[in-house]
């Protein structure tokens, strides 16, 4: 079969498909910026999205089109000629056929349910409308794409209609089919029969590729079958994002065709960027990278349990399916009531610490006493990192607290009003400070900051980024307490602390000088600061309340 | 073959499998709530855990063996014994011969690597513990469920010994054999294969079934393939919770099974529970339901573009693979008028109001507006309550707020201290009490119970019995929102509030207040408080912070 012959080809649809996602947003320069990643990374075409005549869109092509682009082609994307004019008439035609890429990516009906209750045009018209614009777009030098939209649900309802469209773009000069399963309702089995068929019949004349969505939760699945089936050229996007339940995710199967299928779907040595490149996209968008993301996730090595970590040690294979720095992840070891003292010691080491064997005995009969009183590590890794320095003697601490005091208070239809007011001392200076907010735990972050800011500079770059509260009655006997979960983030790193107690305000108070002392310890490299308008804004502590 | 004559069996592990996900915690109560849920949804069996001798799985084990259940059976998980004792003598095996449920799950070794350096077991020495601890549980009148771990690892590298391993499982009278492919390592074929392969050649004698893990992002299509390779017993999660990066998805393999396999997972008409329960489960783990999630996520139907809303209009199955309506979900951009007109009317009925049509349809403008900013009434049926009698003009306010204001403050190594003052009217009468507290919450509840008392003597018996606060940013123009939920019970009954706003403290007297409220609305049957030593003690409020 020719299929094989044909390199593969990873084609990433971010920046046009993924952008039907809700919410998804992203400038011209920052699609730049995704499009260059992703060049390193090293996908074969980049889906820029359709050049048209908006401002926007212009600004985006200009950018695309002064660029060097190492590993990626940009492939414009358009759809078929409107049916009243002929395909060199048709405005958005022309513009592919003017814009700089020598790739266009084109999509057109394939299924009579469409044609019939949507589009209102005939199977006999629709085939000529595929096969005049891939025709014209060939005539003007592309390489076209042609995207089969609705392609499983036609193959479904009339696999010889099907067939004929995906001829008339071959017989026209299509280089590439892509089958779409546009609304995500295909299962693997169904993708790997319909692909399977598709290849043995156009196999010869065309690259067969697939464009899936996770609508029944097989996204991957259904792109990994369908090569499986012999398709060679698999579209998604980079943490699946896209409309509904978003695309097939290309980050998954780009690890999973190479580690798992032995596919060189990246050039030799780039798949370690691929952690790097998913969580870029996420912080483009202004997403938290989704933690129990396969391959790329903050979870998708960790471990919890001695057992499990014992046999870390002994073989890696035991209890990882592949080697996590392949992906350009990392293992995380979870500190539980179930770990031991080797989690301990692997823990002080990734921060940069010593402990020595009486130490970590002593640091797990704290851990446990903390755990018992509602203290819960997992997803506090700052506030572990501190309890270690604690005990190994090299905590420094911000200020000494005098006391703090908080205000809340509201009248009848009125806005509830906040103030905090703090005395510290650092060394031998006092310092009083009172501050309004949104909340207290906003006042009383202001407060602290406006008085330790000539001494800490860099608190000023660092957000609140998410709180956390629940109530604990595990131990009834002893009554309930409030555990509080801060994640604090410098624009590059981000980290959790944790506070639990009786008193909310109280348990909050501790999570947030947590996270403020965490990034002053010594020796901690702090991030520079990302460029922003005023910097020492108090607002940028977006969420704590 | 015989395994199609044996009912489709779905087996939910998220109360012990599930909570191996990083941070995941439920209190005994929750744990409750959770398979009470389940058994309503109608999974088969619920994975209980194992029912250790600390106090916490006591209790668990206690309230489960207290209800009665409709649909689904309870399991008890635990493993093979150990290898220095005789079964009946293994203390773990003794336990779930003990525990009151009938079917008991046990996990035994299969594959040589995890034996030799994780176990250091015999393989010899491993086949009589998985028989000896089958056979002495099945003596004790249990049904066996034998999950092989590592089970696709092992199978890829010794075919045969992971055969041996089931077979030793079927011959002492195991009822199902679970493929588990612990570590996700696994591909969509490669358990389609190995699945087949043990149907052919044990399915006569046991009923075979899966359970999948997400780490190849395969999790869900795994599971769908097992099925189609002849499994007929499912296990998962609700929502896919898990370790690393989550169990098999429960909720999206329900669906898939249903609607496009023709499997008959839960029974008749159940499967509109689906979203519900998904919410359910994530409010209880106080974690935002994924919106992008198959079927029940809030974006799964959502459209945009006119051109679909027009197909839609045509026809609905021109853009969506199912009717959201057969899983519980709705559409997201034409909010069906009838399906919200429908569930309001329900709602009110429950509440013993009459709604009218133009009411109703007033309301799901009110509650569209609402959610927009950050409320959600899944997990607070009270506060939707609340709504409809607001705007059916049957709501009895509790008071008049003129003010309220707390004190929160700490010394140095003193306690926080908090003070609540409210002032209020009821009638003409103006009421101002001061109160100490736990915590803010708490002094704002005995102030405001102190002064009503009088009037609404039943509020002495009501708990605050959990309290829970999330960030919601996902609306970044308008800025971050803290969202506040309360549950409240009189030792019968637990009903949900919600609070919704900047400040923490607004946001969790406005839940706090609307707790009390709804158990003083006209016609409410207030239970009788339940006995206990001292019921108009103001520490019966227990979690309020």
């Amino acid at each position: 079969m020719t299929q094989t012959a044909r390199p593969f080809e990873l084609y990433d649809a971010t920046l046009r498909d993924g952008m039907q996602g809700e919410g998804m947003s992203l400038s011209a320069e920052e699609k730049l910026r995704v499009a260059l990643k992703l060049d390193e990374l090293g996908v074969t075409l980049i889906e820029a999205g359709f050049p048209a005549s908006n401002p926007k869109e212009q600004e985006l092509f200009a950018l695309l089109a002064q660029e060097t682009w190492t590993h990626s082609t940009i492939a414009a994307f358009g759809m078929t000629r409107r049916r009243d004019l002929r395909a060199d008439e048709d405005p958005s035609l022309r513009i592919l056929a003017d814009a700089f890429c020598d790739v266009t990516t084109i999509v057109g009906k394939t299924w009579g349910l469409h044609l019939e209750k949507v589009v209102r045009v005939d199977p006999a018209e629709n085939l000529r409308l595929i096969a005049d614009s891939v025709a014209f777009l060939v005539g003007e030098g592309k390489r076209v794409i042609y995207d089969a939209e609705h392609f499983f649900d036609a193959w479904r309802d009339d696999r010889e209609y099907a067939h004929r469209c995906l001829r008339a773009a071959v017989e026209a000069g299509a280089d590439t089919l892509t089958l779409c399963d546009t609304n995500g309702s295909s299962l693997p089995m169904q993708i790997h029969e319909a692909v399977s068929a598709v290849v043995a019949e156009l196999g010869e004349h065309a690259r067969i590729g697939i464009h899936a969505h996770d609508d029944t939760g097989c996204g991957v699945a259904n792109s990994l079958l369908a090569v499986q089936a012999g398709a060679t050229h698999v579209q998604g996007t980079t943490n699946g994002i896209g409309e509904r339940t978003g695309n097939a995710n290309l980050t998954t199967i780009t690890a999973d065709l190479q580690l798992k299928l032995g596919i060189a779907a990246l050039p030799d040595g780039h798949l370690p960027k691929l952690t790097e490149t998913a969580h870029f996209v996420d912080e483009l968008l202004n997403r938290t990278p989704r933690p129990t993301q396969p391959y790329v996730g903050r979870n998708a090595f960790a471990h919890k349990g001695g057992l499990h970590i014992a046999g870390i040690r002994a073989d890696a294979s035991t209890f990882e399916h592949v080697d996590p720095v392949d992906v350009g992840n990392q293992r995380e070891i979870l500190v539980s009531e179930l770990a031991g003292k080797g989690t301990v010691v692997e823990k002080a080491a990734d921060a940069g610490l010593e402990v020595s064997d009486e130490q970590a005995t002593r640091i797990i009969e704290r851990v446990k006493e903390l755990e018992h009183r509602g203290y819960h590590y997992e997803a506090a890794d700052a506030s572990f990192e501190l309890l270690l320095r604690r005990e190994t003697g090299v905590y420094e601490p911000l200020f000494r607290l005098e006391s703090w005091r908080v205000i809340v208070e509201q009248r009848a239809g009125g806005r509830v009003e906040t103030e905090a007011t703090i005395k510290i001392w650092v060394g031998d200076e006092r310092f009083v400070r009172t501050a309004e907010g949104n909340g207290p735990v906003h006042a009383l972050d202001r407060a602290l900051r406006d008085a330790i800011a000539g001494v800490h500079p860099h608190l000023a770059d660092i957000e609140l980024v998410n709180f956390k509260v629940r109530i604990l009655d595990e131990t009834k006997g002893t009554g309930a307490v409030t555990r509080v979960l801060i994640d604090a983030s410098d624009g590059q790193r981000t980290w959790g602390t944790i506070g639990v107690g009786e008193n909310l305000i109280g348990a909050s108070w501790d999570a947030l000088v947590e996270s403020l002392a965490w990034a002053e310890q010594p020796g901690r490299a702090v991030a520079a600061p990302a460029p922003r308008g005023d910097a020492a804004d108090d607002d940028a502590v977006p969420v704590a309340r």
